[in-house]
């Protein structure tokens, strides 16, 4: 259905990335898992990722999730957003054109916000692959639902900022070649809750800088590239790291915010309409009680259900890249919102129909079902949890905007 | 912000509809219901209807539903769908525009498979508002979830055709202006099941003809309109009667079917997009334990959950409306089995949350709510229950063309 | 197999009532209803109901609801529940035993809280089945899911009280045999919200007392019992008619909800159970594509779900029970509490279900379903929406005792 | 809520039991979780677990699920639930208690159908907690959930058995303690379905049994017990070694599944309630927005939603229990067919809400709840899908005997 449809140009990348996703990417997905599960090897990069990216760049396939003409594709959020959904189809494949998390909103902070010491040392290599990066925001000491509680101090000691705190879910943190962290804390106690916050780019190899431990998401650390507890004990960084100034956490946030959500939802969709091809394929080879499983009315529920429910969030996505594309962040919170209410339970629901139509298999890791289970679970809370955005476009419309 | 931009025509038209619904019909929909009320007065016509039904033909708001560039308005499915939305706002707002089921499907009937006689004789003064027609299809004796079971007989005898079966659920039979029905029953008994109906037109004062009883839907008779039981007894019209040929039934449901099922979802959208109107004005205005209902995080996320659900289900019926319009039925085919399958239930879901948030009150008629609840919880069984299309659809998928 | 086992004599008394439901009150609902749709005889009583009532007596099947030994059947809240479930099956069943709402609800507060006059005048009648009465509780301007917010008021003057105020979902107003009201209103305006309001004995053609209109549900207006609005103006009563006191309005609520919540969620146990074996029924007797519905997958679901929420819904209402028998109202408020939010939406997706598997006609009144939609759907209202109820149970549990 | 009340002797028991768990158990949970984690240990047993298993043998805690009076404690399935749910809190409590699957069926089985060379062999050192037995029904090959597609050969070969097959999801075949395997195979080809198979013994060391590899179930793989594929081939056992005889593994199965299935169900319970206690407490002390999380209406309604639904679980399991006890598994198939419905669904659900309130928190393995979802999702497939159960009752209920 071509309600929202792609330009020419990106149509013809689409094409071709899908292609590449499907003959280049998942057929090496296992050799991937392979190296991780070797002993020793749990936090170093298997050489087939850099081998595919290596080739994604040559393809012309990279950064494509970057608007800027020059530095990117100068693609519209409308445009990327079938490209991002079919790099979600894999868990492994947004790295191999770099358009992963959190690099993709890394960059974007340094491009939109960032000075030109920041964009020759941070960007420049972040957008060649050769760097990645974490994004220091949750805490486990407050409700991250609420972004105000974030308590990590930032202090200005003369020339410097001294950042002092404890964060986690800090993705990308445990990569090996992760270089810089982009750290939210406080540098205005005193200010009213939106204005008491900055972000400030830590070296990872500061002095001060402690990662803690890896978190596994339902017994997934999504090794090597992980999710970390991170502790910043006096990391003492040169003033001109802050980015943008004092006070401006949230404002640089909310402008990372819209494209990141689209291009988590459009993974999202990605990975349930795999899960759906998966569920489809094994409803036909799979016979019990002397017919194939596609003959039972509950798997032909469970098959259209989730047809409805991808086509019906995929739209919605499209919809809010669009409102994005025309009206900017603000105009479009209310649409963004909703995808991100929207995608992460459909993801989950649509998952979990394939891995009961897979039985047994569909939980352990032959089939990706089960890990791609976990991802779209941890979206259901990453960057705030269902209620909070429920509640935010609830009162947006009892403004009455929108109702 | 409209997720969706119609045309620069549909939406000026879109405009004075709106508003004409908002100033003239809903205001109107009081008077309505007092005069059906009142006794003696349940099967006729309230004056209001004719009233505002020649005030939106003076305003040129008259079968805008009518692809037909002379007789109708010309406009694409797509175009349409927002302003079939609009009329949905109000149970008895489409007959203003002559926009209304069952007439609209028997007028495209007329229009693409009747012959000139049968225009001449019907289409023009249902193109008029004249008249009324109904639509003689679900039977009581056998499950209408299978059309192929519809066992009304249409024999030939000499220059004649004989009808004689029993239909239920045939709305606008009890309407008094009520002039002809198109009936569905077989003309060829011994070919494969989807060559074996006819479709035929028999004019209501035929003799033969008899109106049993009218059926309620949840206690609702929908009078003066109404869903009537009828017995065609033996029932002798003259051949030419027969639209397209014998054996071309199915032909002729397929051609009705894709259009009208796109107004009724698009239609239901507008009725819950009114229920979520009411759910949160009245959210702001009732208070309950010292504050208004609107600060209660279960209210939230009652009015954030239907809008969710309304702006998805929007968009998913413009897509297939727009598949409709480019590829044709048999293309778009998959398309309108999902929506049949979402709108109603999604309807039905946000209507209940209204009446949750209502209270006593919105169960009872002080409030639209509860008889929309009807007409929407109808629209999950008429058509084929939601079961009959997610099978479809799901075999459609395992066939292999859309998985 | 019944999951549990009552009490020899309720046992013995469940299968005499259930046989007597079966054999003489199902067969007699055509009747019933075709009664009260004659013209002119809307707010009259069926006489069937009049000589069901006397069979059902002579049978010793009469109060069973009571525990009181010798004015009722001396039965546990456990031992009445099945019979309860038993006359849920029907409509109008529960008045043939003298066993309907509101009527055992306000014969139980008269026994427990009435003076040797108020049971003199009004409870022994009652008893007899000679008059009926309403609970006249719920108001239309305010938000009746805090019952706090009551506003009518009831004021002392000389040796009378003076009732003034608006009233409706005043279930049994209407019924021509209704010869009191019981009326909560406010006697204390200064005292503590749960401290502040009264409840009165109000003869039904006390002078003010004026019966505005019948309130629809679901376009059902239950005639001839009926829902009113009804309003008080100025309505002077002697003082005497004050039950237990100014003030103590709330405490006779409480004693009058416990026993009140079980019999309806019991009666809405034995709706649902009919409403599956009507499902099971039909699934046999209906055929589609080739097959009857039985044999439909999406069916079976549709029969197994339904029985697995009726016997959860059944146990855990026999447990409330079982807990008020033993521990009396206030250490069953959460097991009571639970009911009250279990029940309802039990009974109205059971019901649901039974309406889609028996397609058009389930809407219909040739079946009981639609109307018993209705009725279980008010119950999600009536008496504390859903919500609030849930918010009590869960503050109950955090403030440590039940988690 | 006492419905289906423990005897005065079970109700001792489960004080006691109770009060083990939460002092040793619980608080050794996380030792026991970082024994496995050690480099080097993950496939050998915690000392703590050896430990624990004498304080309770020594406290009479032992072998309670066993209703044999002198070998285990002589407790009907009723009496036994509570403590089963007890049990169920933690991961690591039932086998502490000697209590744990797959040991607790393998041991009825050998009790109730196996020869007294195989009780002294076998069943004496299980009782003893010396040795562990796997149980290896499902297969990798064929559609599980319908058990007649099982294909591992048992061929007779003069005074031997010779089994040839892979299996998957044998749950214990990693421990390093497991001695036995419980196998079903065809053991007669040609027989009608249900007579088809066998069981027999086999020595977890004869050659030609082969552990291919430990399946893990979202990402954990249960260690040291585990979730093994094992390969059997050409593996040669004594004759004497088949179970009661040959065809007849679907009538030792019928009988072990019964208990089984309570006990499953009963530890779900308990694990949900320890999810909803986890809640509740995160409610109480987790922070947002000003306020507890306790004081959002949302997260009432987790609570509460989540109480309603274990009570009712609950109580269905214990009367699905008190069913077998009283009548026996035929009887009580239907009742043990809910709550293998009902159990696992609900237990996901609230633990899933649980994990929602404990924000990302919930996710990784500083709380129980992820690994608990996993254990109870998977319940939802092992021994069965819920579909496929669903069909079975309401077949049962087609058949005429409980609608």
């Amino acid at each position: 259905m071509n309600l929202f449809a792609p330009s020419d140009r990106a149509a013809a990348l689409l094409a071709r990335l899908a292609a590449f996703v499907d003959e280049r990417v998942l057929p090496a997905e296992a050799q991937y898992h392979a190296h991780v599960a070797q002993a020793g090897q749990r936090w170093t990069i298997p050489p087939v990722m850099e081998r595919l990216k290596r080739e994604a760049r040559e393809a012309g396939l990279w950064n494509l999730f970057l608007p800027h003409a020059e530095l990117g594709a100068g693609l519209s959020n409308l445009d990327y957003a079938p490209l991002a959904e079919a790099t979600g189809r894999s868990l492994i494949a947004p790295e191999v054109f770099n358009c992963n998390a959190p690099d993709t909103g890394n960059m974007e902070v340094l491009l939109h916000y960032g000075s030109d010491e920041h964009k020759a040392r941070w960007l420049a290599p972040l957008l060649d692959g050769r760097i990645r990066s974490a994004f220091a925001m949750t805490e486990p000491d407050v409700a991250s639902s609420d972004a105000t509680n974030i308590a990590t101090r930032i202090v200005r000691d003369n020339g410097d900022y001294v950042v002092t705190g404890r964060k986690w879910w800090t993705t990308g943190a445990t990569d090996p070649r992760c270089a810089v962290f982009i750290v939210m804390g406080v540098t205005n106690p005193d200010a009213e809750p939106h204005r008491r916050h900055g972000m400030i780019l830590v070296p990872r190899d500061t002095p001060g800088v402690e990662i803690v431990r890896p978190l596994p998401v339902f017994g997934y650390d999504d090794a090597p590239h992980g999710h970390a507890e991170v502790r910043f004990d006096g990391v003492r960084v040169p003033a001109a790291n802050l980015i943008l100034g004092e006070g401006r956490g949230f404002e640089i946030a909310q402008g990372r915010l819209g494209p990141g959500r689209i291009h988590h939802c459009m993974r999202l969709i990605g990975l349930a309409q795999r899960a759906l091809e998966a569920m489809v394929a094994r409803a036909q080879s799979r016979v019990a009680f002397g017919k194939p499983l596609a003959a039972q009315g509950t798997v032909q529920q469970a098959i259209a259900q989730s047809r409805c429910d991808i086509e019906q969030a995929r739209l919605l996505t499209l919809a809010a890249a669009d409102a994005l594309d025309r009206h900017g962040n603000k105009a479009a919170k209310d649409a963004i919102g909703m995808i991100k209410i929207v995608a992460p339970r459909m993801a989950c629901e649509v998952i979990d129909r394939a891995i009961q139509v897979h039985g047994g298999a569909g939980l352990s890791d032959d089939f990706f079902l089960a890990h791609a289970y976990a991802g779209a679970r941890a979206l259901r809370l990453a960057d705030g949890p269902d209620e909070v955005h429920m509640a935010a476009l609830a009162k947006s419309m009892l403004r009455g905007a929108h109702a």
